[in-house]
């Protein structure tokens, strides 16, 4: 049984709630950044344990959320985005569990260096505060961006699609009663208990102070909002138009599994590949090549005139065919004048999210790498490697293509920030 | 002989030629990232040259400023700030010798692992891009930042206060110099050319993304404006108000030497002490020698009842005394209950910038060190180390008390951002 729904349609006194729960999460931040390791693992094993102890009234909570929307009329793929699943609770359980496994980075020391003084001076990993996430219809992202916040130290304010309340709200209990068996405070999660769309304008003004951080989760539009309006700092990335640029030097198998792997595993993704660019030099024989393999595989080209005329299926491109994220399968595809060229492309046209190039050639390889200006850039490897689990961070909130504080797939360690830790001896400065 | 004075009183069409010196700074900022180190400590030594060798005309420039600055009835304090003399002058251009020495933090690698699937993930510094710095009347500080972010890899536009303007012209005229003769942009480091205060808030603007992150160099008034208003990320701190802490376990003589220079050193620098915290459980021995020490010392005393008793020239500390920054030879002084009471205080009142202890008991220190939520947080040593160049960066442009990207002394290290280069074999991701 899911709660009844009273209070969560507009409220008397928004921004009055809003300050208050931030206040009462910056109170949990101050707990929550002194918690030992043990302590907030052992909350991490308790929300695993609920959210799999609480499947059946998370599922009956989305079944009501997915009723609402589908009443409404929604698109197919919005359904699916909505919906909750047994196998889904369970990915979601299993993430909790990921996230436990992460190295606590809380007061790990970086750097430590002596001063001729004698003092030592140590950088220290602490938490960044309190962390604004906003998102769409996904519910499941409550649980994977709360446990991920709590692994850092910092309490969270959660604000789920309107679609997706009583699904949120039915994990919220879950990571609540987790928190609850630690013996941590519950409003290191907080969950923004009303649907009214005005919270997300609050979050945006940072209440106050009471918010350091957004972090948007959710479509461009969301993103494009997010970044316009918040008056603090925000880890996003806007969209991820991502190049694969293949050199004269580069080995056609290669060059093939690669360009096929970043457009074609999954689409939707921010790290698929959305342009093609290869090396006039080259173009001989790897382009025809290239774009019949990615027309055999189902995907639309759009290219420019060389590439119209290597296969008849290729459509031109129009001058937004460069600036697309099509997130679909279609490519754009263009010949250049090597590596130098790409690089200037890549400069004019992409998002400085993530892109690769593709050749033998440890020079231009090295020039790509160095001057093109992405979050993410790869020699040999495929676009779609643009992910904190792929890297390693275990998980990721997100990926975010500014270049202050995070940068790339943002895991528990861009979630912290860091303290000057000096150990004297009575010295003094002459 | 310095340059005419026209043009620089108003402007007809400030906001065109201010994101026109965006733009250049962007394309200068974009040849920097990848200049080689030696070229970038080539334009370093010429511009140290060229400040040597033009002093004459930079004191012309500044007697002219002092001259009128003097005839519209400024502070002493103001004209000793704004005022350039042979040692001054030799001091910058020691600095930048200083900064040459530095080592390059452009494309050093902070971190690299190896994949299960053989790829490699290196962490690499990239500069920032460009840097407004926003300072009031101290003409040095065109040399001092201007060097600092070229060392970083980072264009900076330089907004002097309009008292200074012909000093800041002179000083910026052997920048370019440097710069021309290593054959870097000259717009890597470009003064605002116009007197138009009108040019700050523009700057704040961010430019339409010409302007990365803003460093403001001055008083409070300015710094809260800076912050009040910027719609891009500051690197700054509002105010020092640091506090010392002499727990029951601390040596009376290290704790009389390292108060004392604290608070007197230097009572003008940011990381001057503002208030004195004294264990009650070790009152009856430290209490009466440090008050009188400071009052002996020229230092009046603000103090709570207990305070007050141990000297007849102890004042009553007001409320507001605990949350103010004097910058003058004046400290706050209570007697508080242990530890705690002291991160409590700290809490309530601090400004998260630098905060000592004095004690020998290991747990007492380990605990302040943790719990007090500073940038820099120091055991048994002055909050004067409060310094980049006392912290072994050689250099600083300021000091930061946000929680973002930088924080406490920020460095050409912390001038930067990083990139992750991805290095594989034909991986795609399964």
């Amino acid at each position: 049984m899911t709660a009844p729904l009273k209070a969560i349609d507009g409220n008397a006194d928004l921004p009055a709630l809003m300050t208050d729960l931030a206040i009462q999460a910056r109170a949990a931040a101050r707990v929550l950044a002194l918690a030992p390791p043990e302590q907030k693992d052992r909350a991490l094993e308790a929300i695993e344990r609920a959210i799999r102890a609480n499947a059946a009234k998370i599922l009956a909570a989305n079944a009501e959320d997915v009723a609402e929307v589908r009443a409404g009329g929604a698109t197919s793929a919005f359904i699916d985005r909505l919906t909750l699943t047994p196998a889904r609770i369970d990915a979601m359980a299993d993430g909790v569990a990921t996230v436990r496994g992460i190295p606590d980075p809380v007061g790990a020391v970086t750097e430590s260096w002596q001063r001729p003084n004698g003092m030592t001076i140590e950088r220290v990993r602490v938490p960044l505060g309190v962390i604004g996430v906003i998102f769409e219809s996904r519910p499941n992202v409550a649980a994977d961006a709360g446990v991920l916040c709590l692994k850092s130290g910092n309490a969270v304010i959660l604000r789920g699609g309107s679609d997706s309340f009583r699904s949120c709200r039915a994990i919220h209990e879950a990571l609540v009663q987790g928190l609850r068996e630690a013996g941590l405070p519950e409003a290191a999660i907080t969950l923004v208990p009303t649907r009214d769309r005005a919270a997300v304008g609050l979050m945006l003004s940072g209440l106050n102070g009471g918010i350091d951080v957004i972090v948007p989760r959710g479509g461009k539009s969301l993103v494009a909002r997010v970044e316009a309006e918040a008056r603090v700092p925000v880890f996003a990335h806007l969209e991820g138009v991502n190049h694969v640029y293949v050199d004269r030097t580069a080995k056609l198998d290669m060059a093939k599994s690669i360009v096929l792997n970043a457009k074609m595993r999954r689409t939707g993704v921010c790290g698929a590949a959305e342009t093609l660019l290869v090396d006039r030099a080259g173009a001989a024989a790897t382009l025809k090549p290239l774009i019949e393999m990615l027309l055999d595989a189902g995907c639309e080209v759009r290219g420019d005139h060389a590439v119209q005329k290597v296969d008849a299926r290729v459509k031109p491109a129009t001058d937004d065919d460069w600036d697309t994220e099509y997130l679909e399968a279609i490519i754009a595809a263009r010949v250049v004048d090597g590596v130098d060229a790409a690089i200037a492309h890549i400069q004019n046209h992409g998002s400085r999210h993530t892109d690769a190039i593709v050749a033998e050639d440890a020079k231009a390889a090295e020039k790509f790498l160095s001057e093109v200006d992405s979050a993410i850039v790869l020699h040999n490897a495929s676009t779609q490697f643009a992910d904190g689990g792929e890297f390693g961070f275990g998980a990721e909130i997100g990926i975010a293509t500014g270049k202050f504080h995070a940068r790339g797939p943002v895991g528990a360690e861009q979630l912290t920030s860091f303290k000057y830790r000096v150990h004297g001896t009575g010295q003094t400065r002459p």
